[in-house]
């Protein structure tokens, strides 16, 4: 399984959420948005192989988490605004428990960052997006089941970096100018792609 | 410069064009707008050696074309909304005579199709992204004065395809998968990225 960790330093689902001003309303939310196109779309299918977290450390009180599996999630459109009205959707529906709550088919929210995510993700092989860091196409990647952590258009912070290195991320770059996290993603995709022919 | 022209089969903007729901009011020109943030933007940057070309061949009457300049486009924000909101003012904004006409600094429309670009195009080395076409990664690139032809969620027409061809546009493919518009620029971006630093 490939999961994708995207952590928005700002972003959150309140109140204030338009989707007439998603960058300005939401802590740029739209950043993690475009991440999730990215990851769980290619041509006319979802990628059921594909699992992504998006962590919201702008939220009033508690951060919040958002899990979308590829492998149940239904009507997942690619345009911004669909997404979108999905997350915001999931946050607004109400649910009871600790961790992640499936508030419909293949999308769960929990209350929490990184620790709710690190717990659901397991034995996974952690690799962090960095800039400057060892090349993505020379890297032994554990493609069968891997996490990528990717920062959102201020980059991690520092409690980030420091649990990240606790957990032996590694660190890995994806090319010599500083991308859009979404082209991160759909960077990362394609070295797995070709790395596991027959996705897709 | 780096050149893309995205070729959208069924997108237009018209009376029925709707920010609440652009995938069915525009005939899916939100895949071409989500191909203008990949190519134009990096992280907190626009590309100035990147020109974008979206030809709207579902236009009523005459296709529609637009022309975007990573050197004189102002206020290109990442955000889906706000890239649809530019192209709409753009094909509003009242204007006079053939080929590129500019609107605002950095974006010009034209009434046309594919000929309007390609003779605005001029001598830029062609490369067609094809599925299962010649790796990307192995391939010579002209990378300081390219010309990359991508096609929408439907491909391209025969029509296109021929031209394309008698024009000489090398095939190219970027993987294993068939992916989306958005995501092929960007990793066609990153290859471009590698082969010249310093780029950004």
């Amino acid at each position: 399984v490939r999961r994708f960790v995207v952590i928005g330093q700002r972003a959150f689902v309140g109140e204030a959420f338009s989707l007439a001003n998603l960058p300005a309303s939401s802590g740029r939310l739209d950043v993690l948005l475009r991440c999730v196109r990215a990851a769980l779309l290619f041509s006319h299918g979802v990628r059921r192989d594909t699992i992504v977290y998006l962590v919201l450390l702008g939220a009033p009180g508690a951060p919040q988490a958002l899990r979308i599996e590829g492998a149940a999630v239904k009507f997942l459109r690619p345009d911004e605004r669909s997404v979108a009205v999905l997350v915001q959707k999931a946050f607004a529906t109400p649910r009871a428990g600790s961790g992640f709550v499936t508030v419909r088919p293949g999308v769960a929210v929990a209350e929490g960052g990184l620790d709710v995510v690190l717990a659901d993700v397991g034995d996974a092989a952690p690799y962090v997006l960095e800039e400057g860091a060892a090349d993505l196409r020379e890297a032994a990647l554990d493609d069968a089941d891997a996490v990528f952590f990717v920062g959102d258009d201020v980059g991690f912070d520092e409690a980030t970096r420091g649990r990240l290195a606790a957990l032996g991320a590694r660190p890995v770059a994806v090319g010599p100018v500083s991308l859009h996290a979404d082209d991160v993603v759909a960077v990362v995709v394609n070295e797995l792609d070709r790395r596991t022919p027959g996705t897709g």
